[in-house]
């Protein structure tokens, strides 16, 4: 895309300082920022970056006062971070929108396809399915029988929806993830186990997005359910039975294990874990890595493997590392009581 | 499906009280079943659930005795868990199976399929491949040159064997799960590393479950080997020359290292780290998040990173939230004894 | 393949001991070795398995001098360790080498194909594609549209490559590697969140090799860069405008949040989780399991959740099972003492 400076103050009802025919190639970071780019400055650390950039264009807020010459045209505007995302929005929008149906894909009769839908070569839709107008069905993606899916939702390559998923509207699904496998549930059976069929699906609100190769097992019976404006970032598993409230956001590679359910609004580090059949409150923060092994209520901020409060946990953190001194301690005390 | 109660309770050996013609269209969990359900109780934690349930019947023991009205029809039988796992089966077994050959898909001349098989499209069998009966392989599959594969055992979609790849007999590997990656191995070359060769295989033993997006990596040479009935969840990683024995189970996310050996009959709890070259006995159960770095011997319950005995685990987590505390009593100490 | 020891004797610049005609057909390590496979002794700890050997073959240093009578051939060589590496190599390289473009895959008009290719059946090669000679692209890779592909390099099959992902020379990308989705970048937004929309890509130099089913996120904009020769194991995480420096190497199930930037030659253990916007020296060791929460100098050799010193860790980690004795001899000091 090559835009001038101009064009983009117009787009974010900007005023331009310098030269409103500057050409504009791409965005940068302002430490990155070289010439042809666009950045921003709204958090005052960086002010020291702005006179030496090589940027073309700089985003400031209206009340910015440089306190020394800048080679970069400027343009003002109210919220230079918000005016700045919408820049980012609008050079995405540029890139090629994919529409129709390629070939060779296989798309069962008895299913049933949305206007201005993509359908990407070598997917496959199994009978029954139901998709929504202005979805995008990328190549190698897998919907299996009775599946729905909502308007405007994207499936990115090689996602794998088993039978029966149903996923709402507005949602994004990175590429290789598994939605609907086999929960995992065996019943001992003299030495060996048996496999407990797992006959329920998985049900995913509107405005979610699930990170690539995550995977998210349908229930037992009854469904597995991820709520509106849940977000999921990469390689999370989510178990059979759980559910997850609205826009709770959860970071990558944490697991969630059978049957707990997560409330509303939380935000849970990476590399989490949590039990079984536990439930977590509402506006609930996970540090990364912890260990979930009991219920939670409501706002608690909680770290460690077993999750304590956090506070606490920091402060144990540090006495862990003095533990060979307070050992040394206990040891010189004992010696000075005649103790053994 | 729609079924009666009294269906059912033929199909279980059980006794409809009640109205055998009651339509029976899904399962439910006691807490969750409503109209059209059947459901069951076997845990008398639940039992006050029965009194205010809108299923349609329920399933319970011959000698319970309710202690209010009920609405549910109910159908008596000996034991109520396992006559409910049996039904499970049979609402299980209602959803239709494939069978032959779908277009297109790669089938390479020299591959031998069995008989009643599927072959989803865009399935790729390369050469001397060796397909047993009843197997099926969903779409967007790949099975590399000289592989292997039971009678009766299920590729979910997007599973990729790579070559010489050896499958037992009902087996199940869920979608996206990689089975014969090179191993992770690279030699020190002055800066760099080169890589180590990875000329073994996987060989994988009869009825073993492997979950979504599971990685298991080749041997150096040799084979890395997973045995009968073993189970694994969504998200593990099996490293190269891995062994895992009978009837092992492993939740999801956990790794375990090169040429790390797991005895039969383990419980394994997700997260969980294992070191490379050690050796893990039988029965061994391993709580979720701990860290294995050395042999374990059989029958051993552990926990933590690193790993120790878990009820030693548990008081010393306990004493760890305490260690600010312990910290203030040795200050207190060491002022009353003049100490520094 | 079928080959006399004379024939490997002659590859590896190594001398016969014993009958040059012996027949090999597999390599193995000497504690497995059987008939008809040739395995290597250099580490003295192996040499009684000398003795014992059914194998055809035994590479050993020149100057091993046996103790015992030895069945086996032995080829004599300067280096047992390294030789055995070339023997490796030699017998990886008889598994034929597929090329040319199998049908049906689709391959947009607008893509450059480099000489020598091979291009699996099912693959999608969009538009504006760059591939370089002698790439192989297996079946069901997709390769999103403005990609680059440097030469010699491997993508293995249901790789996934989002638009405008660039890669090096003489890579390997393992099965179901998910390269260039989305960052995880979402702006509060009253009680939901807003999409910050991802615009940069991702840069993998050359000789890198990257595991099954890990997930690298193409960075907001700019570049998340993966240097020369970094090794990735399976299922490890990257995410955006992550950099990681030549020749680091990764474990397997690592987490990276965003913008941390890793330096040269790390090694980092498996499970390891790193924060986001923090700076790793060069030359840094990290235990497996660990959490890095702050910047890290170069040479370092870290361990534990958070992470500090790896010697403090072992020292700290064998008295965190002391806790309970360190709890009662503080309690029997108060007592002693007078204290509350």
């Amino acid at each position: 895309m090559k835009v001038t400076a101009q064009k983009i103050a117009d787009l974010i009802g900007g005023r331009v300082e310098g030269n409103p025919g500057a050409v504009i190639t791409h965005l940068a970071k302002i430490e990155d920022a070289g010439p042809g780019s666009i950045t921003f400055l709204a958090n005052p650390k960086y002010t020291h970056y702005l006179y030496e950039t090589k940027a073309s264009a700089v985003v400031v807020n209206e009340d910015f006062k440089p306190e020394k010459k800048v080679d970069a045209s400027l343009i003002r505007v109210n919220d230079a971070y918000k005016a700045f995302s919408d820049i980012l929005e609008f050079f995405h929008q540029d890139f090629p929108q994919k529409t129709g149906i390629e070939s060779p894909s296989f798309i069962h009769p008895t299913a049933r396809i949305g206007k201005n839908v993509y359908i990407g070569a070598f997917a496959y839709i199994d009978e029954q399915v139901v998709i929504g107008d202005n979805v995008k069905i990328f190549p190698h993606v897998y919907v299996g029988a009775e599946s729905q899916i909502g308007e405007n939702t994207i499936l990115y390559p090689g996602v794998k929806l088993y039978h029966q998923t149903v996923i709402g509207r507005h949602c994004i699904i990175h590429a290789g993830a598994v939605i609907g496998s086999d929960g995992f549930g065996f019943a001992p059976d003299r030495e060996n186990y048996k496999k407990i069929p797992q006959i329920g699906n998985v049900v995913i609100g509107d405005n979610v997005e699930i990170g690539a190769n995550s995977t998210i097992d349908r229930a037992t019976m009854g469904s597995t359910v991820i709520r509106d404006g849940v977000k999921l970032d990469n390689q999370v598993q989510v178990a059979h039975n759980v559910e997850i409230g609205e826009n709770t956001v959860i970071a990558a590679q944490t697991g969630i294990s059978g049957s707990t359910k997560v409330g509303r609004n939380c935000q849970i580090g990476g590399q989490v874990g949590m039990a079984g059949h536990i439930r977590i409150g509402n506006n609930v923060r996970v540090g990364a890595q912890s260990g979930i092994v009991n219920d939670v209520p409501d706002n608690e901020v909680l770290i460690g493997s077993p999750a304590i409060n956090a506070q606490l946990f920091r402060k144990a953190s540090v006495l862990f590392k003095k533990l060979p001194q307070l050992y040394e301690d206990i040891k010189q005390i004992k010696r000075k009581l005649g103790l053994k």
